[in-house]
């Protein structure tokens, strides 16, 4: 039962859309994530997001609206809804769902990361 | 599918000890927290229950311990562990535990709150 410094967490790792897994709950996890460009369209069939920014200012396209997601702000993302994140510059963000959530949702390709680190 | 900005959702209450619903998914809940003074020992049956500080220092007493945690930390108070938070001065937490938590856990008292509002 260790307490976790988030921002102690993000400096233990330097890579993009490759999110660690900071702590796990009720078959939920916390995972930290660095952004920084484009990431693709895709969806989660069963499982809701929550992207909580941490630093720096995070857009995530809609099929038909686009939000910017600033820190201290969070959104979720219901499951279904195909999303596509992009970070103009470097972000940190907290995502919050469940364990069974691949980061790329509905699609395999080479952004699919199956097996998270946990730090 | 709204941002959420976490500092406002605080802005809109002022009591202790009653937190509000600022989000929901996956069967969890996202609750902001205001607490000052000492709450009860408790424990979940059924929840492990996160604790992200957000503003000032809280404090979880265990039978075996004391934590500090501060702003931009979190810990994960696993489900049967009987805690007791603490806060000397003001502190704004966001709690993700599942919808079924109930503030006092396994205690009935003036403290428990079952109907949480919504913001």
């Amino acid at each position: 039962m260790d307490v976790i410094n988030i921002a102690e967490k993000f400096s233990l790792f330097s890579d993009y859309f490759s999110p660690r897994i900071i702590g796990e709950l009720n078959g939920q996890q916390v995972k930290a994530g660095k952004l920084k460009g484009e990431f693709i369209w895709h969806s989660h069939d069963n499982e809701d997001e929550l992207f909580l920014v941490i630093k720096g200012s995070l857009k995530i396209e809609f099929r038909d609206k686009t939000v910017t997601i600033k820190e201290g702000e969070f959104i979720i993302v219901p499951k279904g809804v195909e999303h596509k994140p992009v970070a103009d510059d470097e972000v940190h963000v907290l995502l919050f769902e469940p364990a069974s959530t691949l980061n790329t949702g509905n699609i395999d390709n080479e952004f699919t990361k199956s097996a998270l680190q946990k730090l």
